[in-house]
């Protein structure tokens, strides 16, 4: 219920030995369009971490944020900072490789940012068959990517820097929102079968340039509070009730 | 249009000065429960890698299968062999350098195997950083997503060893399926909202055993040609139709 | 003068545009005695950063800060979360490669944590060799080390948890410090002329736990905002006078 | 005495259970002059270890083939694909460490290749030290080394593309072969006595294109089924009998 | 008391269980100016550590030098070869698990080149961590660098084929100064009160061009074998001593 | 004609403009039975690359010897100290980018252990392709081993402490030889004619003990100073002529 960063040694001793499960935030420093800051990836996902750890009260601990991911397809935007894939891996093995020495062996990693599922799925897999310690994955914009569709529009691509994540950013941290530069779309390469959802699906990565010319999708012009808090009230609920069922379920201990 | 293997270095260089990408095969050797091949996985990937090769004509090459992948989720079953992350990464890079160095800058991998997802995208993404190399990942559970769940039968999990597998298997290579030990549904722990699609999706790495005490999943005896035909056919429709548009449209060249 | 990350891109760009030099605070989650936080070297490091960039103008960039550090021999006690060497060095070399991406080739990574200053100034040599990028390090314990001893009792230990750091932890966020748990001076080994400054000087690690009984050091109680401010003044008045001179003298230009 | 491939995971079970040790073909995809495919290394390797396989009954099992090896000594020739060393070491690593985890400590490496043998032998070293896994390497070239010089004519580099890799070829699989390009004796740099065997020998990694012109060695057009049979033949009955003894033999066990 | 390069295995037995410390001595190939030997730091390291030895009697075994450090600064002046940072953690890293596996858990490295040090701190730190093995750095430059200021003149920097290393190798071994070359103060860069010691100090690298013309500091015409011996039997005062308790105290036993 | 640790770097400016080619020995430290000193390896090798670099004059530079190598099968007895290969690689590496970096392009490392040939073979061949330098290997057991036979008892293994290598050492070091420790045929294992040449030949790593109960080979009381000149002699021969040939020849340039 308490990040862990607030706490004594002596008090962690205590969080700890209580806890079940420790939640880290990870996101990335990328440009996020005309109207929203570069830390809005690792700013959505501190407050959802943050407000799923009080949920859990006693049963979770809160680790630091990490602020970088990978980012490379948005290099071409300034500002953005990138990881390399191997150097991710390695920070969530060793930070979990430190949980199982403080007696955690589940962990929640609460992501905002889409270009960091690969790196975290991967190793989520190598530190369960190695430390035994098993990792989840928590991604917005899969974890209630049922609900967001009911804000597109055609023709568009969607969750970053467009009304959703804007939207998100509102909830989470208004000062994130750069209200004079929200502008309309912007012009984007039309939208394609393949490598856009739905439909069918190819895996293809590209300079994220290629998908918008200002850096943002959608038009966040139509974010709102409103909409904001309904998808992280909905993340909120959903995350709290896998979480719970992570520490209870038998079946989700990790592997031996 | 024909696999580089059989071809000698002087066809060899005809063939890769006329070609504008190169397709991989990629798969596993796991177990697929009591009734399918460990091979199933390489054998569907090499079988459809084929056929779409043959579709392009002169405009591709295919290269060898890698018949070892991801799987260390199904260990606790007989005959699985996997591979680390970071050899699977590696692998895709030093070919795909190689290929660079035979003017090739354009790849498509077919990857037969769920579990190569994630390194796949990872590696495609360093890969077009720093070679000048753009890779393409298809797969199967992927780019036909939209029509299996046609033959879905709510309470089960699929895309292993189930019906639709299965299906393809009779299509691309009959001997894969043992259909003398085609069994119904294997005893199965109940599907999770949380872990398992449709709905909320959260990664969660676990033993494959937890999800099938036989290593299946759904109910392989409903396989049969005609599902896999419909489903490889319009599998190589859209695979043949990206392909296309990915050595034609100038959007997709490799960044600079 | 801004945090890069509350910035946008179109607002990053004109920022590096006009910057000669981006600082990155780092630090760690490790145990700090019984009165101070987890968070404590990587609050300090990022309060010593923010007033960096603040008198820097628009010569410098601020990056977001690195929460976790080196701190192997704090394990012993709960909540310490550490990376391994080859992380930190692969953090540094990835945010420094993107910088040069941005156009800045001067980085001063400023250092809450003096178990970071081996792997920082490791990493400072080879990015400096492969990166055509100047890294400095700015430790407080390093740079006003000549100030902190008139601070000193004799028999003790300092530059942990102790008034020293904690008289920092005052200046710079107050809140973490946790006065009602502040006692005298914990149960210590005595010191030895060799593996302790000053005189004679052997680099020998060991566990935290063989140093002090409780994790800190020296008599905490004896900490004071005064001391802070004069220290953090200190720290501030060399800092940025050192950076000024990074920024135009020739002889400090990245290697070519 | 079954390919793993074609088994499903319960006749795994039961093969591993009886089997002493794993074969794993290993080879290349790379130039080999106007007359023979590409695939002509792995080939070889596949078919040697399938019928070493067959020999051995219930004491084998087979792994699938890698096809690809470290050939970038060739690279200058059309069609070659080359991993780096450190790709082979961990694939060589991770698919032992999979078969240690199915029970079989035994492994006989049937490489087709030569460029293979450096890493082969490194990588069975550091797997004996780490793994409790012995792995015995096997390469035609040398096994039966002392049987292929009586096909030698003077003045000739032997055993690639040559008359004796031709004729394993057309013992092995016969469409490896393209008679109608089998052509006499390629311009190529005069044998060099230290370079070069039979005499003193020092080791110089070369490109293949100073050895040959067209990447071939020797006189292919003297290829015969005849001499492909005996040599396999003969390689075939050491390749049992070695590793009948490697089965039966306690020095051979795996070290403790 | 005995190197062990100069017994056989069986001496060696008896030696390794007699002994409760192994010495490394690590040095660089590199510039020393232009009277200095390029061995000189190693030839320094490997004289004090055979007399650390030999005072230790039976309880010290002396291990092989290793004449290659981390010096890339001084890659711009003639005949100076560099490892990189992970191949000198890695040398450090395998010498130290093949000592624990010959019974020796306590290793004192003698370092002749300050250059070496980060490494040889951070590759302390993680050998203890993972091997149970303690390992303690002795730097001539840091163990008695509260004497060596004696020597200095203001305006100068020391420590770097200046009179006082210069003085150094007249003890440990005269043939290393070219007395003939031996030439007054090079043009040197202005001390710098930020990156040069003493006062406030900051990490800077740079290249070594820009801290000397020559490659030399100080003036080295006033070395003398008087200054040389004085230092040398300090230092080994200091580093008998030292290792005296190193091997005694159980507070600097390994950690568990 | 001089080592470079002998020379200043004014010195090795010269030095190094008028050579052609660097000679790096390399060894191990390791058990070579009752007889002979650990460093038996390293010193022959380093007496060896004395003698060549001084019969090439001023076409060749010394570099310093590795004293460390891959004796991980001898870690069973006393003394022996080994590399990891990756560690092996790595040196070998960066010796020849600093190399590369003083204007040499052609190495030749000096090799007196067998079992770095492997490694140095891989190094060699990742070398030429990445760096442009061209490296050869040179080991006397390798160059001379058409006239080692000449020594052969049956029934015995040689090349590691036997009369062969003893007479070596002989010529090289007499140092190198406990006389009052030679003895007769140790217990070995019987000759297996495929992991034993001549004849058939298969790679199979095993620990030494398992090849001789004392460490030593062959009959070590039959070893003499004259057939250590003798095949010191021919060694040398052999070594200069080809390095006289690897200088001049332009086919024995680096790849481009």
């Amino acid at each position: 219920m308490t990040a862990l960063s607030t706490l004594t040694t002596v008090e962690a001793a205590s969080a700890l030995a209580r806890a079940s499960v420790a939640i880290i935030p990870i996101g990335a420093t990328e440009q996020h369009g005309p109207h929203l800051d570069l830390r809005t990836d690792i700013a959505i996902a501190t407050e959802l971490a943050r407000r799923l750890d009080q949920s859990l009260g006693e049963r979770s601990i809160l680790c630091p944020p990490l602020a970088y991911g990978l980012s490379e397809h948005h290099l071409g935007f300034a500002g953005t900072l990138t990881l390399r894939p191997a150097t991710l891996l390695a920070f969530l093995r060793d930070v979990c490789e430190s949980l199982v020495a403080n007696g955690i062996t589940k962990v929640v990693v609460v992501n905002g940012h889409g270009g960091n599922t690969d790196a975290t799925r991967l190793a989520a897999r190598e530190i369960g068959r190695d430390l035994g310690c098993s990792v989840a994955h928590l991604m917005w914009g899969q974890l209630i990517g049922d609900l967001t569709p009911a804000y597109f529009e055609p023709g568009h691509r969607y969750h970053h820097a467009c009304e959703i994540e804007t939207s998100l950013a509102l909830e989470c941290d208004p000062s994130l929102v750069h209200t004079d530069a929200l502008t309309g779309p912007a012009e984007i390469a039309p939208l394609d079968g393949f490598t856009d959802s739905p439909g069918g699906r190819v895996d293809l990565p590209q300079p994220f340039s290629r998908w918008s010319a200002n850096g943002a999708l959608g038009d966040p012009r139509r974010a709102s509070p409103e909409i904001g808090k309904t998808l992280v009230d909905a993340f909120l609920d959903r995350a709290v009730a896998f979480t719970e069922q992570f520490i209870d379920d038998p079946a989700k201990e990790p592997a031996p």
